[in-house]
């Protein structure tokens, strides 16, 4: 049970663990500790690199169309080894501050609100064009590449490349067999989302499990969460989904129309996961960290 | 020599000056002040929108490629008597904070740089395309009428529409007339680019003069620049071009690699603009406020 829960692959190519090819005996818990939306916002952007500098958040993406990502880019030519991935996204999900498509917006045309950003939201009659969407992946990572970012992975904003159905998550997987770079998928969401599975090749990496802090949380049982998941963590390769910012002016200017994934939560993202308290866990529960570089690589090796 | 220092218009259309239809006496000292830049960065719209509360800046021009222009757009349909015009953008002149045309980029072509973004700068290798930028202006003026803006005039950032070339003015002139706007022009230009009075129409307004600081005044005279400017005006219609912002975390950072214009710049600008000594001088030297609202209707009512 143990090797079949370290299974990274869909398919095992060989007969170890893709755990134990890096090194790892059976029943390892290891963690990528993500933080999404670098590129949204400068206080996002702060944190980030604050925490990344600390080391225990050791992975992160990039928003390629928004305006700071040009900040991350910069960052991440000199920091070559940083695991940053591209956050692919096709929304602009804030009312006071917006963004548009990196691909010409004539191509785009499903993707965009009255406007010309990116729809807020996806409702029930926004049609997205599955092959505008193709378009505007590959525009997002033309854009990081030409700026210098070598991304490690790609993950989705908001997940709508993973949830909104085959046709989207397929665009996303084959964007990314082209570019030679894995997805974020893990096998948590193969009982609701039964199309990943089904589209996955046998050399994709699946993660085995996924945490992420959700609205239902108060914020003063912040810590008590992550704690419990830490406490709980079950062997295999998990990736925390966090938000770590700065409460600032900027950030609560921003986010001010709701509070979730808002100013408050991401400071007590960033909050916990640069504690001293979080560092304790890890040793305790003997938990490891590992960063989606280090999967590439393993996998690569064991073909 | 009062009369003619007052006259807004290049060939009176009337025997009266504008300021006279306006109810004041030769040799009256008008001005506007001007806050430059809103819609760039949240610092910008928040220090912008509480001096305009306070009542001492009372006029100001939005960036609307710029991703803040949303909240800028909220608060003029919240603010209807505001007088704000339109800052006509077609550069991108920071480093880690970047923003791109509105109209779709294949229409564009010769405004973008490598990335998609508005050029950093026009070097003497950037051919930019006349048609193309009237293709933008429009598509930037349509975008801000859609989200509920109704714009009072027009005027160029980084004065790139007034200051290169002819061919460029008059394509940011025809595009104000057909919206039936004026535009931000002042006769003290006129020495030094002698195609602005050519291609004017009679009928267009003209202000007499305009002051801004430049980098060669050190900080700690900021205050003695701006009194001096104030105790030596001319009669006539004055714009006061200024900058204000607040010099917080945002705007350090997205205008860190040069102070020309800088975060700490914005924050004098706000400071001076905003304060008791400003005030006393206007009384003291019997200068009033005008904005763009009010000279409009005296063209409007004189012709």
């Amino acid at each position: 049970m143990l090797l079949v829960s370290l299974l990274l692959c869909r398919v095992a190519v060989s007969a170890q663990t893709l755990a134990e090819r890096l090194g790892y005996p059976p029943g390892t818990k290891l963690i990528i500790v993500h933080a999404d939306d670098l590129g949204e916002i400068h206080a996002v952007n702060a944190a980030a690199m604050k925490a990344l500098q600390g080391g225990t958040i050791n992975s992160a993406s990039l928003m390629v169309p928004c305006p700071w990502f040009p900040e991350m880019a910069d960052y991440a030519k000199s920091h070559p080894d940083a695991d940053f991935g591209l956050h692919l996204t096709l929304t602009s999900e804030r009312v006071y501050y917006r963004w548009s498509p990196v691909a010409s917006s004539h191509k785009v045309p499903s993707l965009l609100d009255e406007n010309g950003y990116f729809h807020h939201d996806w409702e029930h009659n926004t049609h997205v064009n599955p092959k505008e969407v193709e378009v505007e992946l590959r525009a997002q990572i033309e854009r990081a590449l030409a700026m210098g970012v070598r991304p490690t992975h790609l993950d989705s904003h908001q997940y709508r490349l993973i949830m909104n159905g085959k046709e989207l998550f397929e665009v996303m997987l084959r964007v990314a067999h082209a570019y030679k770079l894995p997805v974020f998928v893990t096998r948590d969401w193969f009982a609701d989302y039964s199309y990943l599975q089904a589209s996955l090749r046998s050399d994709d990496i699946v993660l085995d499990h996924t945490v992420t802090i959700e609205p239902e949380v108060p914020p003063e049982k912040w810590a008590e969460f992550y704690l419990a998941a830490l406490k709980n963590l079950k062997p295999g390769v998990t990736e925390f989904v966090i938000h770590p910012g700065y409460d600032d002016e900027e950030l609560r200017a921003a986010t001010r129309e709701r509070s979730t994934w808002g100013s408050a939560w991401r400071q007590r993202d960033f909050d916990f996961f640069t504690s001293d308290q979080f560092r304790e866990v890890l040793a305790q529960q003997h938990i490891q960290l590992i960063t989606w570089r280090e999967l590439v690589r393993a996998a690569a090796a064991s073909k």
